[in-house]
């Protein structure tokens, strides 16, 4: 069975009118919030840490680092932009598999502001990409990822050079061979989670990718059947592999259309808690100072995963749903504030943390809560989030995401570029020059 | 058990005066072969298209390409010159795993070009290089090759890391994270073989394990146990893992001393027919003209990976012992140009190759031969080759490296400035500054 070749067929042959209108409007809408994530990160210490060890390498200055300054090659510029796109780990999720955005977007936008592309043809190669890496590592998951790989690493370097791919005007061979070249570069740890090597992953997916494709582009060979062969890519890497999740509905349907984007800046198990604790205290305009205590109810999987009672610092908040609910309740709200070192120190938040109870209840998803507040003066609230905001049953609307992307982008960018460049994403089909869109993402 | 904190207290804790003479020597034999190898296939199509693709996006001239006139950043020339190093498969061996020298080399040099480095220091890191992929790759072998990963490439990334860690001064905890930082990228797989990809392996670890290094040096975090924790490097990508292979001896051995080099451009199962025909051919003064037929007894395995009867160009040419032993007989030599379109073409090698029979016997090892010439005068001449030359029981000796290493470099490199380069080979330990030995290495 062809399976490289099958899928490589089909980017090759894809054209942007058979792209349906609800498939482009989701591209722009990642396009935005991937967009706040790394403009927000890029004066993170992992993203300094980087640019401190390739700066000195660097070639021509070809394309830009979000938020910043700095002007890199197009594979650094990748690199960085990757990093930036996955260390608040507030990027968004594909509902089974990779983080579609951060292996893909930054191979993409440097390419644009190193070759004249439009804004059609970034986002068709945008939607072609998160369609090869979604696929890909469908077909091997979950046993890929039990057993120790970083899914948006091993399976996102194929996004990424299936999308430069697109833009490289690759033909049927020379796609064969990027899927290959990706393949054999294909790499990632989950025991790397925790460090900065966590958001590497998707960097290198980007730049790996790119690179793939210009080599390709280049007449560099491979392999055309990478993923398939008894020691390609599938068998090497997992002991499941379905090649008709790559190959069967191409065209048909978009797994673009099963992204989720994250309302609060920490694990996704939490976010129905922290539903539970805004909504309630926004209802009934209530305050810390007179809650007696807040009970929720979670998935088991929840307190495995997020069941650190007394978090010390911003990173460690993020694995507390006792911090969440309690910064949460207390500002209405849980972005990257409150998961900073300050807000998990804070003397209200911390009393309101050490009244939070949680119990686990198998019948209860993962996305699912019940909360209770119990006020000093008797009062009871209780409110039941069946499906947190973000996921597929419930998504976050434009308006949210633009919301979350002004925040992001608050104190790195001025407010009227921010505004200039949200509405830049929307439109981003219509743009002449895509360039234009990652020249306006960098700090003047 | 800590097996990569113990295997980077050994690396950073090691000195130079630890290193046996012998082992320094070996060293010096490794790189001679090494630098020919990496001169020999500068003009390659491989190496051409990888320079295109990545020339326009290379940063300052800090390293050159290794017998050319192109100057790259150190990362880029790691890249280049690791798939140069690779591309004729003429590189050294390790007797059980990982290629040594094309992994690891390539960073260093580079780097002794960008940072004063001296000839001892260069060596010093070789050996710790060495040792650390070929560890690595043993504890996860035979399993990991196996399932599919050319451990070259996924080994190998390990060893440029600790190299270039050594000489950037890495502490222990920086050592740890260079070397997590070189698992999380470990990548390559067996399905590239017979493509350009193949040599990609050793380029993208050389590149990628000095990235490691220098991402470390700036307190790029990773994970302190990359390789033996439960979702690390040994689990995910081999069933087989067994630690003490790493931590076991580390300074009493050294897996340097294992190391082997071709004398003849193609795999090693087809030396000792190689051999056995060339001795012949001298020995007794032997022509092609004259011969009946060329009887072979082999391993099974010779038929198995090199049975091709027709080879109709010179990669093919690699995997005919037919052609090996025509071509060895007439030519009394198995280098390159043995191996090249013309010579698997050339009538006279065609005509004896056709007259060539060889038999598999279970109870010949793959390093063994039985030759047998029948003159067409009645004339019998037999050979048995037990140990193939440059296997560990009958290595090649210095100076048959410096006859492959001249012709390796003939026709690219001035012969003079060959002459002085193999002279600096041989003294690389007493060298003030390593780079100058790289900038000797290039086209001027």
């Amino acid at each position: 069975m062809e399976v490289t070749r099958t899928l490589a067929r089909y980017l090759v042959a894809s054209r942007w009118e058979d792209i349906p209108e609800r498939v482009r409007h989701e591209a722009a809408r990642a396009l935005l919030n991937w967009l706040g994530c790394a403009i927000g990160a890029s004066r993170h210490e992992t993203v300094e840490c980087a640019l401190a060890a390739v700066r000195g390498c660097s070639g021509p200055p070809q394309a830009g680092v979000l938020g910043r300054g700095e002007r890199l090659d197009i594979l650094n510029a990748a690199l960085v932009n990757g990093i930036s796109s996955h260390v608040l780990d507030y990027d968004d999720t594909h509902a089974r598999a990779v983080h579609p955005s951060a292996p893909v977007w930054p191979a993409l936008l440097a390419y644009s502001e190193w070759r004249k592309v439009s804004g059609a043809g970034i986002v068709h190669a945008f939607v072609l990409g998160v369609e090869a890496e979604e696929r890909v590592g469908l077909s091997v998951f979950p046993e890929h990822y039990e057993v120790g790989w970083h899914i948006t690493g091993t399976a996102g370097v194929f996004g990424a050079a299936a999308a430069a791919g697109k833009l490289l005007g690759l033909d049927e061979r020379q796609m064969c061979w990027a899927l290959g070249i990706a393949a054999t570069q294909s790499a990632g740890l989950r025991e790397m989670f925790g460090s900065m090597c966590k958001s590497l992953h998707p960097g290198r997916a980007a730049q790996n990718g790119l690179a793939a494709a210009l080599l390709a582009a280049k007449d560099f060979t491979s392999s055309t059947r990478a993923i398939e062969a008894p020691r390609g890519f599938a068998r090497a890497a997992s002991t499941r592999f379905d090649p008709a999740v790559i190959t069967e509905g191409l065209g048909e349907r978009y797994e673009l259309m099963s992204n989720m984007y994250k309302p609060y800046a920490c694990g996704l198990v939490v976010h129905a808690a922290i539903d539970g604790c805004i909504e309630l205290a926004r209802a009934h305009d209530l305050r810390p100072e007179d809650v007696e205590g807040i009970e929720l109810v979670v998935s088991p999987l929840v307190l495995e995963l997020t069941g650190k009672k007394n978090p010390q610092n911003g990173l460690e908040g993020k694995f507390s749903v006792y911090h969440a609910a309690a910064a949460a309740f207390t500002h209405r709200a849980a972005g990257e504030e409150q998961f900073g070192d300050r807000c998990v120190r804070d003397p209200r938040v911390v009393a309101l943390r050490d009244r939070v109870t949680a119990t686990a209840d198998g019948a209860v998803r993962k996305t699912e809560a019940y909360a209770t507040i119990r006020m000093k003066n008797g009062g009871v609230f209780s409110r039941h989030v069946e499906h947190a905001l973000g996921t597929l049953a419930r998504p976050m609307s434009d308006h949210d995401l633009e919301r979350k992307f002004r925040a992001l982008t608050a104190g790195i960018l001025p407010a009227d570029q921010a505004e200039k460049l949200l509405r830049m994403c929307w439109a981003i089909t219509t743009l002449d020059d895509a360039g234009s869109l990652a020249r306006a993402a960098v700090a003047s």
